[in-house]
């Protein structure tokens, strides 16, 4: 199925979003204010959305318009002023506001010449498969291509904060942990999931981009020599920011302190920081000197070069506290 | 008095901050956890600050680390996180949660050279006096200096969200607008307040500066004509974002739906947008043709150039509906 009528000409491809479902819950609920959410690659059809919504219910929305960036990423503020909010192209993540639907944003693209490109790159005949939300609902082809070559293609469970077998998230890939394989092979677009996949378990992962059909062996070296060099950087810092996200799927208080105490017995200064976007104008003022972000991972491991201080994440921090060896990195995951 | 002993030696000059007294109020009232929030001028003495109040009353300090803009921006998500919350800088604006100690800074500066280089520019005999929170204390000296050139200096009342007599927010001019004088006097740093006096009262303003000693005559022609060129370029526009601010002290929903109906009404596509800070890039993917901001009023009349899109006050709106004539231009308030 494309895009459903409903979208009154107004393509999401490559994309599907099941707006009609969505309309008939709105329908359902008698909810006369929405709420409306959606990614920054969706921004650009909130309005059309909104319209819709009006059209086809009745109900007065609200579009957020602060960034977006995952399920983890609720409107709280917006979820308060509204019945319902509609969050567009995420998958469920647990606990959260009981007014949330989530309509996740599926990709059309077959993942056929995706696997295809990756068999000649594998090495094992039991391989994990894992992929993002947008892919999952078309594992099966990744499967039954592998099969076609003689591999067996193996898919973790969901549970915690993965909605489906398969999937990975940023900031988990609890699924790929469960497997008993040596390599991996990620479907997917850009290089954190497949890089966390092969740091989670230590494994060997083939990554295919159905978009562009690129197929790479994930390395992860270069991104240990940059964490390790952040390290290195925030050994002589004395004061330390303990970033603490107010997202609801990012909010880590517990970890937070522990990181607080842990370099308080160090002789570090440490300061609890709490704020919503987390970006390098907030630390300039502050005056610190390193921060443990215990955020979403990818604020210390993607976005490191936009920070003039070392940015680390907890179990980086307790490499250079010296509760942990280096020998037994561990990629920043969120579980719950 | 300078800084008190309290400040262990770290100088807020040429603030004040009776930091002592908020030591007090957060040891009777037992708080474990103690937020602090300060504007950006403040925030790097916001680490030595969480510091001090951890050794002078044993509570856990959590610093906001979003930017703060004024009273009007409460981190309503740390109040939340916390027993009491300190927000320092800023005079209190009414109603807002129970558990915020407004501490306010005040500038040692005098006052007396700003009033006395203000006096020759001055025309009338009686003229009215206003400044901002930080220099509220001094306007003793300013109706001193005024006496002694035979000039009545009057101060209009607090009430509302304006706590002292004499004091004006960016929004608010309610005590300048109480006054039957022709010409105003502004004590205090910038050109937005004055400019502020100037069209909400119709009436002359001389500007004098504490800080610099620099005196102007305040010219609103420039900055209106550059309102009539927003409104002008907004004509064309069918898309229209009606942004509403998440932050306590700024959030204006009901006006933001009446903007909403007014433009509905003569054909045009409305899109209510929460949302906390307002900044270029939030509007940017909302592929909207102007805005109407019913934030801080700050927001379209100083930050307008920052937008790539026209951006309006709701009396602005108004303008371009042909609900107000243009002759009856209103600088944008908030009172409650």
């Amino acid at each position: 199925m494309a895009n459903p009528p409903s979208t009154d000409g107004y393509s999401f491809d490559p994309f599907e979003l099941d707006l009609d479902k969505a309309f008939e819950i709105i329908r359902r609920s008698g909810a006369c204010r929405v709420g409306l959410q959606v990614p920054e690659g969706l921004k650009r059809a909130a309005p059309n959305i909104a319209k819709q919504i009006k059209e086809k219910t009745g109900a007065e929305v609200i579009i957020s318009g602060d960034p977006c960036y995952g399920a983890c990423d609720i409107d709280m503020a917006l979820c308060q002023e509204v019945d319902i909010m509609l969050h567009l192209g995420h998958a469920e993540l647990g606990d959260g506001p009981d007014n949330v639907i989530f309509l996740e944003a599926r990709m059309t693209t077959d993942l056929k010449d995706a696997a295809l490109n990756a068999v000649p790159h594998l090495r094992s005949k039991k391989v994990g498969i894992a992929t993002t939300v947008q892919h999952v609902h078309k594992l099966g082809q990744v499967l039954k291509i592998l099969k076609e070559h003689g591999i067996e293609g193996l898919v973790g469970p969901a549970g915690g904060r993965i909605k489906y077998p398969g999937q990975v998230l940023g900031c988990c890939y609890s699924t790929a942990k469960a497997l008993e394989v040596d390599e991996f092979i990620f479907i997917g677009t850009g290089q954190f999931h497949p890089l966390g996949i092969a740091l989670a378990t230590g494994k060997r992962v083939v990554a295919a981009d159905p978009i562009s059909g690129e197929v790479s062996k994930i390395d992860p070296q270069p991104m240990l020599r940059r964490r390790c060099g952040a390290i290195s950087r925030a050994m002589d810092a004395r004061r330390f920011a303990v970033l603490v996200s107010k997202k609801p799927g990012q909010r880590r208080m517990e970890l937070a302190k522990r990181m607080k105490a842990l370099g308080e017995g160090k002789g570090k200064e440490m300061f609890l920081v709490y704020l919503d976007n987390i970006e390098p104008d907030r630390l300039l003022n502050l005056g610190v000197e390193a921060a443990v972000s215990t955020a979403c991972p990818r604020i210390a491991l993607d976005d490191a070069a936009k920070y003039r201080i070392p940015m680390l994440t907890p179990p980086e921090f307790e490499v250079l506290m010296g509760k942990r060896d280096w020998e037994e990195y561990r990629f920043d995951e969120i579980y719950e």
